[in-house]
Formats: C-alpha cells, structure tokens, sequence
C-alpha cells in the first residue's frame, strides 16, 4: 500500500475489500473494479479525459430528477439496459419477449375499464389496441395488470411536458384482463421519437454520430399472479428507425401490423383516418409457480 | 438489429458508432461498451442491482455541486484516480513522484509571499514548511508557482465548512519560490481525516468494510515555465493510515518526517509545541522543453 502504481493498483483496491460481509457486493465490486482499470489501461486513458468523464457524470447527475432520468437513458444508448434485460428474462419460445423498461414509467397511472380512451387529451391519431394475455399453456391470464405507456404525435411523453397540471396522466393507464385474458383501450396513434437529447447523453451521441431516435412503439408491462412479470413494448412495422433504434430494444417478435382505416366520424367522432393494433402477449409461468 | 439480444448487443452498439469522426472518442467509447457489457455479462447482472447502480449514480450526482465532487470521490475510493494520476506521470527516477488530486483543489487561492502564515484562521499546532524546488539536473527553480491546501485539525478543508464567509481560503495559498528555487510558509499540522462518508461513496465503503481515512498529507501542485506540472502529497510518517489509504495514493518517496518542536512563544505566539516539514521537490523537464 505505500508503493502504489499502475500495476499494483488494482490488486491493493481489491485487497481493500477483504473485510466485506456481503459476498455478492463484493463479487460485483470485484468485476467491476478490474473492468474500469482495464478500460483505463487500454485506452491509456489521460488526466484530461478522465476529468471530462467527471464533467460528463456530473451534467447527468445535476439534470436528473423525479421526471429526467439521465443515468437510465445513459445504460440505454450504451446497450447496457437491453443487456441486463436479455440476460436477466430467457423465457421458453413461444413467450412474449421482453425489452427495454425506459425512463418514462410513471408509478400510479389512473385505473381504467376496457374500453376506455387513455389518451385523456394527448394529442393524434386514434388508436384501437386490443389482445389477449395468455399463459404459455394457451389458458387465458384473467385479472392480469396491464400498465401501458406512450409518447404523443409529437414525440412527447406526458411527464416530458410542462408540469402545469394540463399533462398529467396522458396516454398511460392500468386495465386489467377480462375472464377471457382479452383487454382493449382506445389511445392515439404511437409516432417514433427523439429520446431527450438536450443533456449530456444527447451531446454524446452526437459526437458519436449517432441518431436519437426509437422506433415508434408502445410500452406494456403486464401482471398476473403465478406468472413471471412481463415488461416489453409493442413496435409499429415500417418504421424508418427499426433497424436503428437508438436503445437497441427491436425485436422480430415485438413488431406488429398497425392497420390503418379510413375515417369513421361515428367510431372515433372525428373525420380522420385512425388505427387499429391487434396483439396477444404469452406470459411464462413464475418460478415459484411452476 | 432486429434481433438484438444478450450475443448480439454488444456488436450492435459498436457498428452503432461507424459514423463517429473523432477516432480517439469512439476508441474510448468502444473500449467503454466492451467493458461495462463484459461486466454485466461476467457477474449476470440483475435488474435490481442495475437499478441500484442507477440510483447510486443519481445520490451523487445530487449531492455533487461546486463544493463537493462525489463523482471524484468514487473514482478516487475505487483506484482509478491513482491508476490514472500514475500512466500518465511517469518520469525518470530522482523527480518527485506525482499522486492524485483530490476534490479539494480551489482555483484562485490567495497570493501570499515566502515566510506568510497561510492557516488565515483554520485550527491546529502550528507547522512550518520550507523546501526547494530544483530540476532533475540539479538546478533550482525560481519563480514556480506553488500551491498548497490541506484540511484543518478536524479534518476538514475550508471548503466542507459552512459557507459563511468566514471560511474562506483557510491553510491554501499560493506562493512562489525565490530566486534559490525555496519556499517557506506557516500553517497548521496536517491531521489524518476521513473523506466525505455521509453520501453515497461513504455507504459504500461501509458496506464494503472499508474504511474512509486518509493519512496526514498536505497536497502540493508545482508549475513552471519548462517543466511538467507536479501534482502531488507530502505524506506524515508514523500516520497510522498510511498503509490503508481510502484513496490509494501514498508512494514510499512521498513520505517524510514531520519533526515535533518544544514550545517557542517568540516563535509561534503559542505555548503548545509545533512542527516542521523540510521537503525538496524535483521536477521533471517539460517534453516541450526538452
């Protein structure tokens, strides 16, 4: 400990740690601590780069609050989300997979009934969603929390806009399967969108060149007793980001058909085309269950 | 991208950076993604403790700002500050060995002449420090600038007291060596002290069963025209912590012996007993100059 240099420095650190009660910690400590000195080293990484590295936390810490989840949006564009998701919910063919959770869940969204429209003011085209929750079994889920989550035509998701009470709870809700597992809501149409790009992640992909742009999509996570937990989203096919979906969260499986159809004032009291998406989610029993 | 999972992501998230322009950014970006997937992969992350991770990452970017850097604090506690500090100081044998930073440095601190008692009101047993400033060949350096800063006999730099104004600028300073390349200052005795432990890094250490003390140092960053910059400690011996630094930044040739005076009124305006450090520093010829 008194001849600390670049070589001996990451034995003395984990050495440090020989006192830990917790061996899980310690295991991830252990990893994590080699894999950040072996990044420094690779790179031969200079003072300057690492206080930028700083600069660059910091930023993300300080535009981060109850609404802005910079970190999150971080592990996403890294892929380190979709990872820690992939790894974390290997289910049997045959079930729905699962994708990336985002930073714009919001705990406690309104309760409603099937049927209902969920936009509560978000503004563009309708949309009709409606499916079925089944157990891989083929039985029906009844009962099952569905919480569904999405951007408006615009781009934004209700918690991104001002906060002057006018957005609350827009295009989220939680419905609850039917007898038969079926459940449908009335929403509006899901455009792809820019995930917030004016912090430092934004800056980041830029100087990557990278885009900031998903695919458009709906988020799901669905909730029955005696099955696993279901978080994933819903993609629109054709859109131009699929192949490019700046969190890497597209899979085969989660791209669906939203049909489009002509005006019908009577269904949707207005004179525009609307939409229509039809899909079935197939939950895997917990293990606990099973 | 279509099928993105636990395999393919970390390849998708590279060929996601081909249209990156600045060479060095995406070698360190690619080196980044290789290693934070290796370590999520390597320990099987879960969901929870990566939101874990994500919610540590937020405490310290809320409890960071222009006084306190928990960001600095954790990559201190975790080796990578002095990893970095160390491949980027190499320098021939016989220069002063250069150690980390820290997050206590100020910018602006007072000018102050040779021989000025730079405590300007922080408490401790008062300590004088003298020195020279030479190059590798031997020569003195005249007119480097050199700044000092340290904690109190508490533990605490000026910085983490509260911001009263009457707290400002205590034992920092910057002064410059004379023609003979000497220095010397009043100030108080460095003290052992704990870092920062009430945020997030500090439950860390805890949970790690790491302690969070340094060993007495007073922290030194020498500049002048011709030569590299010098960032370094001078380090108490017989401190108790010098084998179990929080931070990992003692070096052998940075220790010195901080000799214990009987009490001198005429010399300190005191009647308790003081100290004094005799430290030469060697610099190292800038490549530029060389």
């Amino acid at each position: 400990m008194r001849n600390i240099n670049e070589d001996t420095i990451t034995q003395a650190v984990l050495a440090s740690m020989a006192g830990c009660r917790d061996a899980r910690l310690r295991e991830v400590m252990t990893s994590l601590v080699q894999h950040v000195h072996a990044f420094a080293r690779e790179t031969k990484l200079t003072e300057a780069e690492w206080f930028q590295g700083i600069e660059f936390l910091t930023r993300a810490g300080h535009i981060t609050d109850d609404k802005r989840q910079e970190f999150i949006l971080l592990s996403d564009v890294l892929g380190l989300s979709m990872l820690v998701t992939a790894q974390n919910n290997a289910k049997p063919a045959g079930c729905t997979e699962a994708t990336v959770f985002g930073p714009f869940y919001v705990d406690g969204a309104p309760v409603v009934d099937n049927g209902a429209d969920i936009s509560n003011g978000a503004k563009g085209a309708p949309c009709f969603v409606s499916g079925q929750v089944r157990g891989i079994d083929g039985k029906p889920v009844p009962d099952a929390a569905l919480d569904v989550w999405q951007s408006d035509d615009e781009g934004f998701y209700d918690v991104q806009k001002p906060a002057d009470g006018l957005h609350e709870h827009q295009a989220r809700a939680r419905l609850y399967t039917d007898a038969q597992g079926r459940f449908d809501f009335r929403s509006i149409l899901a455009q792809h969108y820019p995930i917030p790009h004016d912090g430092p992640v934004g800056c980041m992909l830029e100087n990557l060149g990278r885009h900031p742009w998903r695919p458009a999509h709906l988020h799901f996570m669905i909730q029955a007793p005696g099955y696993e937990r279901l978080i994933t989203h819903v993609f629109r096919d054709g859109d131009k980001y699929l192949d490019s979906d700046a969190v890497f969260g597209v899979r085969s499986s989660l791209i669906a058909d939203w049909k489009r159809h002509d005006p019908d004032a009577r269904k949707t009291g207005t004179n525009e085309p609307y939409y229509s998406l039809q899909y079935d989610f197939v939950l895997n029993p917990s293990k606990k269950a099973a």
